[in-house]
């Protein structure tokens, strides 16, 4: 169990700076998020691409924002807590939060928290499900929504369903480790979205009969003896195939899920979290909520909207945790104080 | 008459932002400043100071977060109207708003403009009067809230008036030019707030009897025949003094005054503009406002609070001014429309 005055959940833009201005407060953070590495969406759906409107930053990545976010909050002895998603809060008699995570479904941490900053962005991104009843049984034991075990592989015949890069780059990798006994890629239509390098080597390995290529729609799956022994298959012509499979691989992108937090009680809207865009409190006591997890009159699912509600959010997370501290405005150009904390001037 | 879309009041960073917003969604902005260059408070309260908690970049000086800025608009044609002070807005017929700016008594520019946003700041930086009765009739011929014209120093006796370094400065720069019968810095007590070598270079001068000090508070003033002839002191030993001048020149720093902007009929709230938070509209139709000039439950004035403020206010501008425009949103780091006005794309 940790105790923490303050805890933000998801590592995105918005919690990474509501971290800082929590430090500048004064107060230390700790921080779940279901994904292993910080960004959010920054880092999950664009790490590479230039982002134009971050104020006074003519262009940076993704990637770039997030390392200048974790710079800026060095200064900040900040917990990380990666690969777990936060799936309960329960207001205790005192009035905090007890914060569980899991992965799976496993209980991975507790948290004893006197306010929780929910920076969930549009929730956890989680590869999309191949949705055919009975499936789910075989799930990391056939069939892997991430790269399959090696021992698992070897003198296999694996399927991997997906056309875009990702799936292309699985059924290269598979095919060039040359343990599998057969790689076949399905793709509901005989076009595959890759870049020009990827869909030349794929191509390069179909002709040498190391992959091979099924164009159909996934329809349903066969078993036999409690095992996943191959799928039905409807072709663009309408024909119904049968495809044999030891291990299927499904590769078909990822795609937010809000999870959890719909069940947490707090007042939403639109699958939204609503709050009072003064502290950006939620319904809730002590939880506060700010970036694209939240609605409010005039919000706009911006950056740089984040990092101003992540800043009204700090403050009232603050006034909570201090209720004594002064309310006078502080600026780190002129705060010996602000400083002190920033490890720009020593501590006194 | 310059025919606009937005006229922006305040080159500020706030008013900097609202210009870029506004250059993604297509409109190009006029900026009108009292001072004679970008920045806002951040140019003429702290250009070298590093500030910490601009989002995404760990330290920047005032002068880098404005360079930033403007290297962030350069892709839109703004125009920029430097020295003048917005002295009136009037709402014409077809509801949009001529606005006039003035140097001194004189008119300088006349804006038609179908939105403004009043990113103003805590207002224009002006010098600290003197106020004693009867002084204000000398200003520009023998007082001086800037450096005296050298044709009016030669051979004159010269009081410099102030205790900080700008007073320590022009003192020092009186004396080394040679021109002045005399010059004496006059400040209310016997210390003084400059660096060590500006006061060195002081203390050098007063001992080879080029400049002279007088602690005193200034009480009043006398004349002859309309001139200004001296000054009255009181002593910190309360003896009073008469101290005979032919020039005076003030140096008492700069202090924020609002100006005109309180006569214009917005609807104000201690000396701060009221706003609708989903769009930064104040009570004038068509008039939106962003940055320390405002106020609303929670707001704080700070830098990225004023980037939000600005970005909601373009979007609601923008609305006003293409009403028919898609309200779907988009993102530079992919939408190919916003590329294009960036100029990261050729235009179509």
């Amino acid at each position: 169990m940790i105790h923490t005055d303050a805890l933000v959940i998801g590592a995105g833009p918005a919690g990474l700076f509501t971290v800082f201005q929590l430090g500048l407060q004064g107060i230390q953070a700790q921080v779940v998020d279901v994904r292993d590495e910080p960004g959010g969406q920054c880092a999950a759906l664009y790490p590479d691409k230039p982002i134009y409107d971050i104020p006074g930053v003519p262009v940076c990545s993704g990637h770039e924002l997030t390392q200048n976010l974790l710079r800026q909050i060095a200064p900040f002895a900040t917990g990380f807590h990666w690969n777990q998603l936060v799936s309960s809060l329960e207001q205790q008699a005192d009035g905090r939060w007890l914060v569980s995570t899991q992965r799976g479904h496993q209980v991975i941490e507790q948290f004893l928290a006197r306010t929780v900053v929910v920076a969930a962005g549009v929730g956890a991104f989680v590869p999309k499900e191949l949705k055919i009843d009975g499936l789910d049984t075989f799930l990391d034991q056939q069939l892997f929504y991430k790269a399959p075990p090696p021992q698992l592989v070897s003198d296999k015949a694996i399927v991997v369903v997906g056309g875009e890069d990702e799936a292309v780059a699985q059924a290269i990798t598979l095919a060039q480790a040359g343990q599998a006994r057969s790689v076949t890629l399905v793709h509901r239509r005989d076009v595959l979205q890759a870049s020009a390098a990827a869909l030349a080597e794929f191509a390069a390995l179909r002709s040498a009969g190391r992959i091979h290529f099924q164009a159909g729609q996934v329809t349903g799956i066969e078993t036999s003896d409690q095992h996943l022994t191959g799928l039905t298959l409807s072709t663009p012509q309408d024909q119904t195939l049968s495809l044999a499979l030891d291990v299927l691989r499904v590769c078909q992108g990822i795609s937010p899920k809000l999870g959890p937090l719909s069940q947490w009680g707090l007042a939403m809207e639109r699958k939204q979290l609503t709050v009072d865009t003064a502290t950006f409190a939620t319904s809730a006591p002590g939880i506060f909520a700010v970036g694209d997890v939240i609605t409010y009159p005039g919000k706009k699912k911006l950056i740089v909207c984040g990092f101003h509600e992540a800043t009204l959010a700090a403050f009232a997370a603050a006034a909570l945790v201090n209720p004594q501290a002064s309310s006078v405005l502080q600026y780190t150009s002129s705060s010996a104080l602000l400083q002190q904390r920033l490890g720009i001037l020593p501590s006194p």
